[in-house]
């Protein structure tokens, strides 16, 4: 028996949540969930508050008991995990008790499962058995890239308990392209708009002091500063603000859209992407702009500027000197290694860089050049970061220059 | 009041934790905790049972209550986070409401404070006083790389609820400085003893056939397999065995001692390593063993070798040609880049990597040479992963390989 022989739930829409990571080997730390973190992400941007993200063991009775507490508490619930084959495997068990329903092999799933395994050429054990159960709520999300098909499970009450597999390859293309429209069907979140802001150059007391008190502490927009390894995020989330009588005066649109600009106008040119833009993409970017390929070469960073590049495709060669370079930084010839690099691998920009990094700071130098052009573009700084954070700070810094000078340079 | 000024806790035993990772960044999905994964894991080698690990919001009865569960469920909660000086940072409010105390600025912390901002020529403002605050089941907990002392609050039945900031670097001194020593002091976990063997080149279904049910399926030693990007661990963990009247038969080292040969003698060579060995490790122990310095290039791998080795301090330069490098794998001359870029580097051994990545599988070719000494080995592969984690994969092939040939040749 299928959900839709069942009474309608009831239409409700969908504010809060909570995230169940299952398996032992989360609470053992053997493995780090990321699917939570990536979840409760989705979710938020979406206007949904999740309530607690909680990783669980392989234990029946705490599960169950964490689908009972959750499906009286929020409005969704999402589970990653414990859907394989094994007695380990409990997620379906525990919904079901949780909710009263017995779980039984459907013969639609079991078909497909059958199906699967004949056309990899491997035996259907008894035990897989299990991922072709259904109860009478649950709707089976089909998975493309693995054995177990998730539970859509609708309550009466209008609530849902979605339950996922834990390995992200799989969740994730059902979470996207399965779960999602049918949430928004249901009306998912409270129509909050968010737009980060990606700055550079400038730190985190200092733009929470240009940007004021009355802009951080405000509820509508919400404004906040994340400080990341790579960027200084300004966070603004938006709803739409209304009267005592609760009509629209402003729609979130207008409201997000009037922050947005005065952040720019406060912050200038330290801002300089947006949402999820990564250095690579920057210079990726640059790069195509400029009409140029690019190598570098550095040196003290432990191929922190390679690494953070690597996906750039006008990178025609990237060199790495090993550790233990505690070289004076000041008399490094980055300007002829930047000429160097350039030529040996036959491109028209080339970059070096040097860092030395102890105990409490990294000093590093630069040097951007395109030979055939003939001109050149130097930098040193001083970070106060220090050891591999250091490093890769310093590979950010190599990386916004490179920006800047290609930006700049015809 | 300080805690020793109270009737002595009971001496209980700690066996069982739960962790809670305080921070509406954390249920937003704006930063991943980490803490929460490594306390689990530490306390597991402990033989100390995670029960849940929460992420919770800024919400103050949400954090009371659960510390309140905590304390009535398990033998100690840990958590971090929510100890900064701004009205958002409300841990310390939530245990003294969960426990039935009231803050107070205690001198001594107040002191210090007031001490550490002076050092730093920084005004101490009245927002940072509650990081000053104490109760009087609290003992405060030092915090060298930060502002914020952690609490260490004794109950009455012998629990402990421990308080730490969220930041790792502030976190993970205190935990192992001050926490775990007093924690063991109380009688940590259950004397388990936890071995990690590192497998590679064995798949996890082979390991499982080879190790067999009857080992898997114990209860002790517990023996468990974890598929890492760059190992296969097959995790032993014991505990003493007793009888029937409760006398241990063999003690835990035993029990521990015998699996592991088993496990050792049942996979052979395909045992690599112990515990966290890294790849960069065994390389850096390879060239110690044979007495040289090396260099490598790679091509279609986005640097993931470099990336691999780039702490090893025998690696005098590494290359990584560009992405979209789509070449006919079987063609490319890695003997002659390896002897290449040994004699570039003025180095004794050279390794050179190609890998073509595709949507189902990756095709790589890699060479190691020894030019001044007049060898060379070379492998082809073929691995089940692409994309990203083919590229990684190849770099670890790599790594695999030049330790096989460095521990060979003479």
């Amino acid at each position: 028996m299928t959900s839709s022989q069942q009474s309608p739930p009831e239409l409700r829409s969908i504010r809060t949540a909570e995230l169940l990571a299952v398996g032992s080997e989360l609470t053992a730390g053997e493995t780090r969930d990321t699917n939570g973190g990536e979840l409760a992400r989705a979710l938020s941007l979406q206007g949904v508050s999740v309530r607690r993200i909680i990783a669980l063991p392989d234990d029946l009775a705490l599960v169950t008991a964490s689908f009972a507490e959750a499906l009286s508490t929020v409005d969704i619930v999402v589970s990653t995990g414990g859907l394989g084959p094994t007695p380990d495997d409990l997620t379906r068990e525990a919904v079901s008790v949780a909710i009263g329903e017995v779980p039984e092999v459907d013969a639609d799933q079991q078909a497909w499962l059958r199906d699967l395994f004949a056309r990899r050429g491997m035996p259907l054990s008894e035990l897989n058995l299990k991922q072709a159960w259904l109860i009478p709520s649950a709707t089976a999300i089909p998975n493309p890239n693995g054995t177990a098909p998730g539970w859509w499970v609708d309550r009466p009450d209008g609530r849902v308990a979605i339950l996922l597999p834990g390995p992200p390859r799989e969740m994730r293309p059902m979470w996207r392209e399965w779960v999602v429209p049918r949430l928004r069907e249901r009306g998912l979140g409270d129509g909050r708009l968010v737009q980060t802001l990606r700055t550079y150059g400038i730190g985190e007391s200092h733009v929470a002091e240009l940007l004021g008190e009355p802009m951080l502490r405000a509820a509508n927009p919400v404004v906040a500063t994340y400080a990341r390894a790579d960027w200084l995020d300004v966070r603004i989330s938006a709803v739409d603000e209304r009267d005592a009588g609760g009509r629209i005066v402003r729609s979130a649109r207008e409201v997000l859209e009037t922050a947005e600009v005065a952040v720019r106008d406060t912050l200038g040119g330290h801002v300089l992407a947006e949402g999820e833009t990564s250095w690579a993409d920057l210079v990726a970017a640059a790069a195509a702009g400029a009409g140029v390929r690019f190598a570098v070469v550095e040196a003290g960073t432990r191929g922190a500027l390679g690494a953070l590049l690597c996906d750039v495709p006008a990178l025609e060669r990237a060199i790495a000197h090993g550790p233990g370079v505690a070289r004076d930084v000041s008399a490094w010839p980055v300007e002829s290694e930047a000429i160097e690099i350039a030529r040996a691998a036959g491109v028209e920009v080339g970059l070096s860089l040097v860092a030395h990094s102890d105990g409490t700071q990294t000093v590093l130098r630069m040097a951007v050049a395109a030979p055939a052009n003939g001109w050149s573009r130097d930098l040193d700084l001083r970070l106060f970061q220090h050891g591999d954070h250091g490093r890769f700070r310093a590979g950010v810094a190599a990386a916004a220059f490179l920006v800047e000078v290609l930006g700049e340079e015809h």
